[in-house]
């Protein structure tokens, strides 16, 4: 899996809907009703990072999830992080 | 809910097991042998948080699980901590 450059960063990024860049990799928050529904959609996307093959860097407090996404193996970003975040935004807009 | 004490704090750690005592809250670390086993001992973990009405800050990268309790209300620690924090290690150690 390559790493990608910052102009393929730039780009990806673009697709992306509130997702920042920073320190080698990209990070979003957001909020839920309560813990439950916060836990679920965590769930919901824990599946999709094992079938993905690949797993966020995330903390959760009640109501409120944080959200960090890199390739540890190549110290960047590559597409898989890209993939997983575009999931991880289909499942949250589903709910 | 009373905050406790610093007294009253050292004596309930002493019964639990691996936990530390920094900031106003209580915090341990876990290290399973996969995401699919740490997600699968948050999701226990989870129900037994919306039971008591009490939930933490967390935090998981892949295989490991980082745990802080608190009372945000009271600014600092109560038996509601002490007794998720017991609950954490009976679940953990039934694994």
């Amino acid at each position: 899996m390559k790493k990608l450059s910052e102009q393929e960063i730039e780009s990806q990024l673009a697709k992306l809907d509130g997702w920042d860049y920073a320190n080698g990799a990209i990070e979003t928050s957001f909020e839920f009703k309560d813990f439950k529904e916060t836990f679920s959609v965590m769930t919901r996307i824990a599946f999709e990072c094992e079938a993905q093959g690949h797993h966020p860097d995330w903390s959760n407090v009640y109501n409120s999830l944080h959200i960090r996404l890199n390739t540890h193996d190549v110290g960047g970003l590559t597409e898989k992080d890209f993939k997983l975040a575009h999931s991880i935004e289909a499942i949250i807009e589903s709910e």
